[in-house]
């Protein structure tokens, strides 16, 4: 087979590359081990930053987003009798909105589903230092395959097979001493808006998916097994940790239940001869930011960007700047989401609770501190490196 | 000797305690361990908030410091290759002074330095619990004296008698692991403005006391011994750190050199029956935000309109407000001084780094983060709870 651009993982990040370049006109082959069904209902990421919404509308792709996503204009953040309202509106002009990523695959199946390659075995990267890259594979009939391309992209997450394709590379990383346990309860949310509750028990987190799904989160031991915990302990826990007098949190049955370790990763270089990473490949940040998702689109938009003006002009100015474009943003959503994490994840030290309380109150009381976590919750713009 | 408030400590807190008192017609006695000459000569922070020099100028203070303070709108945050300026008066309307805690003593003692019993010995606290607390110690010639006070003010920092008089209290602590080596040295500060530097090998920083004399200090290790540090070793690696094309550090003779532990420590509570705390004897924290002397202040001020009350009219509302007044004001110093300080020092940890390079990256480009940074710098106004 012979395409322009072959990208190995059939996320948000692989789909949504695949989709923008086809709109340029740009041929793409998108691989994944996993199956359909899999992709499809595989549960994430659920807020979504106007700069990603704004993409995904500007592609084709706001039909169901405009129907069921939810515009969110602010967060709460709650501790021990308090809870504050953080207006992401008034302070920055942006909101977020509630569509699930499970929502986003879904919609890009729709266009580029027909064109992945499910199921696939072995899938190796070859000669990517040289201008003739090419992409093998078992296809889900036991079949090898190779694919000659212009670039390969790797979107296949931090247990894929592209980063470790690239030599001598850097890598900072930090597992942090939790997780987080997290159920899908079919209950109408309790809440309007997002609530993030720092809990000297642990944090806690109420978030959702649609007007009669509710997404809910515990901070729990990194080894923690989910059999350990009952609906009905569950609900208790996020019962306490949520509680505030004239509040009650709406119960109902769980139909998903998982623990999720904490990570923040960055690997360096993100790009080696005419191999490219995006997202997960390249980088994890624990989830307390919502920025996984949202880097991984970012990195998507960039490479877009540079990939479209190679293939159309011979221009390879962008894809050179790429990494240094894509890890500016990278280095930033770290920093923010290892900052949130460690302001709302207790360790047991008392002292660090006391300098995360009083860091909680002066978010909540300046509007300097609002804005700076404001500005980037919302997210701050693509910087694409476009010269229209 | 009766006294109405008997202040245990001659430093800048327990004699700015005495000289506001007076100024309100109550009587006070001081006492401090050390001589005259060693409390005058020992030096230490040198930058004061806005709402300290109003408090010194209000009081009568203002006349050496308006003559050799230093108005700085601003500092310079710096890491290798980049040094940006944080403009304190664009972002916050307000600026801080250059005056050392040397001259607002020397100004204290000039107005009270006959009232105080200096060089006394065995100082105890007795009956703090009951309205007549009672103060003894030895004087300086050997005489056994005892204070019949009302109230009783331990100014006697970290490691006086003061605390330990109050039973069952609870405290926070974190020793940091690395300490700064600070010199003093005749030569004109080589920068406007204090710079304030990130570098791999350690933080360093640029103050100054005067026109003509520069106040430096690099991170070190906490047990460093400062025979280990000759001239010529600390101004290369002065040198090193601070760094920058262009920019070169003027040198000279040092007339000063000691290295200081680094220490975040909130003890509460910070009243006992008619015992008082103020400053370092109930709060530490690391030098880095500037934070040490301005919070001494802070407590002296909310005290003073507290006992102002209470003698005049015999209120004790404001009193039973002290702790709590003073304390949120401690925490939010607490967490900035241990975020200043967690920002600039290196740890050795290549993620951490990454981290504070993003951090410092942020701040300087993020006007609602510059204005976090300078809001906390300048100084949040004074809450003494005054109902005028």
């Amino acid at each position: 087979m012979r395409t322009q651009v072959a990208i190995v993982g059939a996320g948000p990040a692989g789909l949504l590359l695949s989709h923008l370049l086809s709109l340029r006109g740009v041929d793409s082959v998108v691989v994944e081990n996993r199956s359909r069904a899999y992709v499809e209902a595989r549960i994430r990421a659920g807020v979504l930053e106007q700069d990603t919404v704004d993409l995904l509308v500007a592609s084709g792709l706001g039909d169901r987003l405009r129907e069921h996503g939810m515009r969110h204009d602010g967060i709460h953040l709650q501790w021990p009798g308090e809870r504050h309202r953080i207006d992401f509106r008034a302070l920055t002009g942006r909101s977020v909105w509630i569509y699930g990523q499970t929502e986003v695959v879904k919609d890009l199946l729709g266009v580029r589903g027909d064109d992945v390659w499910f199921e696939v075995t072995d899938t190796a990267l070859h000669d990517v230092d040289t201008d003739r890259p090419r992409l093998s594979f078992v296809d889900a009939e036991g079949t090898p395959r190779v694919v000659q391309a212009d670039v390969v992209v790797g979107a296949d997450g931090f247990h894929g097979v592209s980063r470790p394709t690239i030599p001598a590379g850097r890598a900072w990383e930090r597992e942090y001493p939790y997780a987080w346990l997290g159920i899908l309860a079919e209950v109408p949310p309790s809440t309007d808006e997002l609530i993030y509750a720092w809990h000297p028990r642990g944090f806690a987190m109420h978030s959702m998916r649609s007007p009669r799904l509710s997404r809910l989160y515990l901070q729990v031991a990194p080894g923690e097994r989910v059999e350990d915990w009952s609906d009905d302990r569950i609900w208790d826990e996020l019962g306490v940790r949520l509680g505030l007098d004239g509040w009650s949190l709406g119960t109902g049955p769980i139909v998903d239940k998982g623990v999720t370790p904490m990570r923040s990763f960055v690997s360096t270089p993100m790009r080696h001869g005419r191999l490219f990473l995006v997202g997960d490949a390249a980088h994890i940040v624990p989830p307390t930011g919502a920025k996984g998702l949202n880097l991984a689109v970012a990195d998507v938009a960039v490479l877009t960007e540079a990939l479209g003006a190679f293939f159309a002009e011979g221009r390879t100015d962008l894809l050179d700047g790429y990494e240094d474009r894509a890890l500016r943003r990278v280095w930033r959503c770290t920093h923010f989401s290892w900052w949130m994490t460690s302001m709302l994840h207790t360790s047991g030290d008392e002292l660090d609770q006391q300098l995360q309380l009083a860091q909680l109150a002066y978010v909540c009381s300046s509007e300097a501190a609002a804005t700076s976590l404001a500005e980037n919750y919302v997210g701050l713009p693509h910087d694409t490196g476009h010269t229209a």
